[in-house]
């Protein structure tokens, strides 16, 4: 059992599930709300996290959205306000960890969501947020020891929150609860975690031990994610997707890219609901060439964690890894048209995570790299 | 400016140590005891930071031994006590950090050092810690943010002291306070910070983040220690440099390994007085040719980091990095004989840091290497 000491403590094993009803004492919680959706409760994931940490008659909301929205969080909230809850144990992917967030923040602070919103400078308000434990059943999100989260606003943007208090005060990673995660998912939300490692290494902010993280994370997704696609059962293969997928997210504190950027401007558009980490997926070879003038060293070492030699063609790889995951090699194939650009360079522009690409993009540049990845 | 949210809240820059009445007055310490060495008083590195931190009348310490004694740590305590002290600002390498935790957990916890002795279990004794800064002048010890501290005891040991709560609440790393550091100091101090990355690396504990921060370091020292030698006044050099020192220390809470027991057994030699960094450097060679058959995927990994093939030797490529740094080749050159072996053998099986080497080391392995390094 390997327990890490940073933000978050992670403890980090399979069948480490079991350790919740211990975790849920430690923090006093008696009854938290198992914030979850329909695809993992399907699964037999939330008894089986259920049956592990001994919980005989939950409190739980399983209406998370693919893409949690403000709606959802207030549904959920007013779940945890009529049951009397505690506390939030999130049990999912991204969207169930995002929407505990939003809940366990409005538990503790109060108000409305708007109210927090860090264009705004709303992180301030942030005075209290409920104790929050995350287990995650994917390896990509990492959701479980970061500090931020995406909900799509009533007003149709992607916002995105963030605060060291919102940092979930432990997670459980079992990477038992991935055995069963179909190849598609697999691969979609482990390119996800490749995306979080080789963004938040080429993200100029100073942090050489996040950049460290990050590039081990990198390290090991490379190395296993076509293993873990090929053959679910195979547990050394999940181990590390899920090790991955948590070192990416503490790898970001640094902050993410235009990838990021251009997959929340995408991801919120309603009437396609895409996968986040499928569209990293697409998304990365455009801006991985948008990035290589600025970011020569950083590229050599991303290519050394891969395996590569110093010089290889980033993208390309990126590319072959994602045709060989049967991933979509284009936003077209994923739906995504002419008519949504004028939306998507609007919203992608505006969006947190741009902010800290290496190299900054314009509108322009932004309508550029989508249409290269049409 | 950055800032690393870990164990330690770490805030590292050229000049950074103005911050530091800010930080006492976050942590509402008014009198803080200043724990130092004689030499980094002499070198004018107290005056700086007490001028930084606009402090004009200090209790100061300046006491401390190259190796930290046990008698020291008391008489840092009754200093602590007699002035009415609410907190401990350490200044200087390793010795000073090490004795100000010392000072920090006897002011808060009471009690006699013996109480605290990890391999009687004593972390658990440990309940309080008065408030404890640290300021680094060297680029080497990671003490900074690191859990433990070493104390040569009455009774001759060289004892280690682990706890999560003996990590510095601030570290306030400035390189600047490093560019006077002479030629010789910077390349032991250097050889220190390269060892705990190593050593950490090369530890089995599992622990990939720390993993990836080490290897960083490592990344970082192997490309600077050279020029930050050779050109003291190379600002960029003594960044990374510090850098590496403060990375290297968060990769070791993967535990370290036999270069630091049996560093620990000859640092606390009393007729030598060794320096602890020179002696890491000079036993790194021995070490990673009794742990190459068993730790060769890493080994790699090591090699990678430093700019080298895969199957580079790296004890060679130490022992050249040592020639050209005017380090010792041995610990003959140091002043130990083969008269010390008895002794050096029986501290080292004993030491803390041996249980974490990749390869377990017997008491016949350990007079072996000794033997090597002689």
């Amino acid at each position: 059992m390997t327990t890490l000491n940073y933000l978050t403590t992670t403890h980090f094993d399979f069948g480490i599930t079991q350790r919740l009803g211990k975790e849920l004492s430690r923090f006093g919680v008696e009854r938290p709300l198992f914030i979850t959706d329909e695809g993992v409760r399907a699964a037999g994931l939330l008894d089986k996290v259920l049956g592990n940490g001994g919980i005989e008659t939950p409190s739980v909301f399983d209406q998370t959205p693919p893409n949690p929205t403000q709606q959802a969080v207030m549904a959920a909230l007013e779940h945890y306000r009529a049951d009397g809850c505690d506390g939030v144990v999130c049990v999912g992917g991204g969207s169930p960890i995002d929407l505990g967030k939003a809940v366990a923040l409005l538990a503790g602070s109060g108000g409305d969501l708007e109210r927090y919103d860090p264009m705004q400078g709303g992180a301030k308000h942030i005075t209290k947020v409920a104790p929050l434990l995350a287990i995650p059943t994917t390896a990509g999100t990492g959701s479980e020891v970061s500090m931020g989260f995406v909900i799509v606003m009533d007003d149709g943007r992607k916002a995105t929150f963030a605060s060291p208090k919102l940092v979930p005060k432990v997670a459980l990673c079992d990477p038992e609860l991935t055995l069963g995660l179909p190849a598609h998912l697999t691969a979609a939300t482990g390119m996800d975690a490749i995306a979080h490692c080789i963004e938040a290494v080429l993200s100029p902010v100073v942090n050489p031990p996040a950049e460290g993280v990050g590039l081990d994370g990198l390290w090991r997704a490379w190395r296993n994610i076509q293993r873990a696609v090929e053959d679910g059962s195979d547990r050394e293969a999940r181990w590390h997707m899920m090790m991955a997928s948590t070192e990416g997210a503490m790898a970001f504190v640094k902050g993410l890219g235009a990838v990021h950027a251009m997959s929340h401007a995408a991801g919120r558009l309603p009437d396609l609901k895409l996968h986040h980490g499928t569209l990293n997926a697409v998304l990365l070879p455009a801006v991985l060439r948008f990035n290589k003038p600025v970011a020569e060293e950083k590229m050599e070492r991303l290519a050394q964690a891969m395996g590569l030699p110093k010089d290889a063609d980033l993208a390309e790889e990126i590319e072959r890894m994602n045709a060989s995951l049967k991933l979509p090699a284009t936003l077209g194939e994923m739906g995504v048209t002419e008519a949504h650009l004028d939306d998507l360079v609007y919203y992608a522009v505006k969006d947190l995570a741009g902010r800290t690409n290496p190299r900054q993009a314009s509108a322009e540049d932004y309508r550029a790299l989508f249409e290269q990845a049409l």
